[in-house]
């Protein structure tokens, strides 16, 4: 059993509108030392396998195929146990 | 200027059917190792300041107040900068 985590991203040069609405809902609150704000998604996936390069491989596909829109989107990953 | 990564995760106990949908994705796409798939998000924030503690402060606040929802997630924070 192995434990992936992925990391969504926005790319740099793509507007990310959620992490603008969250820069200007915490200026309005107050908290008026925060700059840019940038929102991604992030994964927690248990694999049941224990073929570390296997799972590396299935992972990215996963990530291209599903869980990240590369057009607008970068991933990384991070595999354990 | 700081740099804050915000990782907000639904709680272990409280379900989470955006992971189970595509838990449930990847399987009809063959990755038949998946198990549990949980899905947090994941924040880049830009903060003006050079008061280290402070900022931790103020972020925890943020935190509590408007990025998570702590009645069903947590959060945890890194500061680097």
């Amino acid at each position: 059993m192995m434990k992936a985590t992925v990391y969504v991203t926005i790319k740099e040069n793509v507007l990310d509108p959620q992490g603008t609405a969250v820069q200007g809902a915490l200026h309005s609150m107050g908290f008026a030392e925060v700059g840019k704000v940038r929102i991604g998604k992030y994964l927690e996936v248990e694999l049941d396998t224990n073929d570390r390069a296997e799972a590396e491989a299935r992972l990215k596909v996963m990530c291209e195929k599903l869980l990240a829109n590369t057009v607008v989107e970068d991933y990384r990953f991070e595999l354990e146990g």
